[in-house]
């Protein structure tokens, strides 16, 4: 465990036996409304991680019941089921004696992986990062600390930051830890929700998760990595949320989704 | 409760106390390597409906960590979180004391959701059902007890039926319940997982679900349910598939995206 990296700091567990862990939840990681929902998943994860045999998540599935504030929290894992190939286990994110975060995830290992290959959507069609924008530059984000820890590079503004929604809820940038941490699956558990949400090129304000799943499919290759964003149906106030995103070398690494509901 | 129609029969819980329930898997549901995923996250997920106080499966995810048979089995289900809107739990299928299935699910009701909407993908482009191709009339479909219990159609059959798979995984297609069961709620979680994988248009002789999450937006319409099945990334064996599922009204009512090995 390295403890140079920010991200790896501030999802430090403190093991309290049998299975249970002690974390503090950061203020470092904070959208406009409160810590990140990927950044309080990847603690949760984390903590399965140890519990677990096996070192990658590979699918994480996470409902998200009551909002987290920064401060203490206590996370109890359980083992469901510890295979050769797949090891599946639950943590609980609890603050205040009260469940927050409820993640079940199965686990692999991704380096002995083996079998067909095929992708039939690309990688997004991005001006390289040097040539590409900064997003931060055009806004105020001192209410949302995430923006210090997370790089963002578009080929085009997105309409919201100029008070001017698109109409059409997609977004393609790259995105980076700022302080030089190599992506990893755990740090894709984090950036899957590290985005400002699509709908927000529907001129909505805002959009709280129910429910996410990631799928991480390689070990990310270090350096940028190239996303893509988007959601298709807004029914009753839900919608889905789409982030695919594929390393430096093109390969995808990490599909999720998530069922949330607008502000 | 009806018990009119067999998947309610089939889905059907006897209580034993305590959020705890038995039910019996029946072999009626088959695929060709057993009971149905989708229709054993039906058992667990009306296990749920029973325990939490709201109607509809918003966002279901389930974990399935060994295969099911059919005959006896147990579920204890235990509250996350009751709230106004939402109810969060999660349902454990064990048989011969050893869970096969982990699902946690997010009820709501959705008769009474609100708010903005917006579809940005159109449904299937298929002909009317009556038009429409019945693929079991070129298939041996006696190993796999399904096919009795789904009615499917199609504008053209699979290339895989033929022996030569098109090379494309995504599938069109109408489904419903052959003895008339209007579709539901907890209807679509079975429905989701019903048509035979896309894989198989790849040449892949089958695969197995790890996870898979299924969000319901909307109670269907009774009719013919309009269907679209893809996997567009295929990496060291494990692929992504969606579905899309619309009423027969042209609305968007469930989508699903599991996570699967080939067999």
């Amino acid at each position: 465990m390295t403890t140079e990296f920010e991200f790896d700091r501030d999802t430090a567990l403190e093991p309290a036996g049998d299975g249970s862990f002690t974390a503090v939840v950061s203020d470092r990681w904070n959208t406009l409304v409160g810590p990140d929902g990927g950044y309080v998943l990847a603690i949760a994860t984390r903590a399965l991680q140890h519990t677990l045999r096996l070192p990658d998540p590979l699918v994480t599935s996470a409902h998200f019941v009551r909002p987290v504030q920064p401060g203490d929290v206590s996370i109890t894992t359980e083992t469901i089921k510890l295979g050769r190939r797949h090891a599946t286990g639950t943590a609980r994110l609890s603050q205040d004696g009260k469940p927050r975060l409820i993640a079940t995830a199965t686990f692999c290992d991704l380096s002995a992986t083996h079998g067909g290959e095929l992708s039939l959507a690309a990688p997004p069609d991005l001006p390289a990062p040097e040539d590409a924008l900064n997003p931060m530059d055009a806004m105020d984000t001192s209410a949302a600390s995430i923006a210090e820890r997370v790089d963002y590079r578009l080929g085009r503004l997105p309409g919201w930051v100029r008070g001017a929604p698109s109409g059409d809820p997609s977004i393609e940038l790259w995105m980076r830890f700022t302080d030089g941490r190599p992506p990893d699956p755990l740090g894709l558990l984090f950036l899957v929700d590290a985005a400002p949400p699509a709908v927000l090129e529907i001129g909505e304000l805002g959009s709280s998760t129910v429910e996410i799943t990631v799928h991480v499919r390689a070990r990310p290759a270090p350096g940028w990595l190239a996303c893509r964003l988007q959601t298709k149906h807004l029914t009753g106030g839900y919608h889905e949320e789409d982030m695919d995103i594929w390393d430096c070398e093109g390969i995808l690494v990490a599909q999720s989704r998530q069922l949330a509901l607008l502000a």
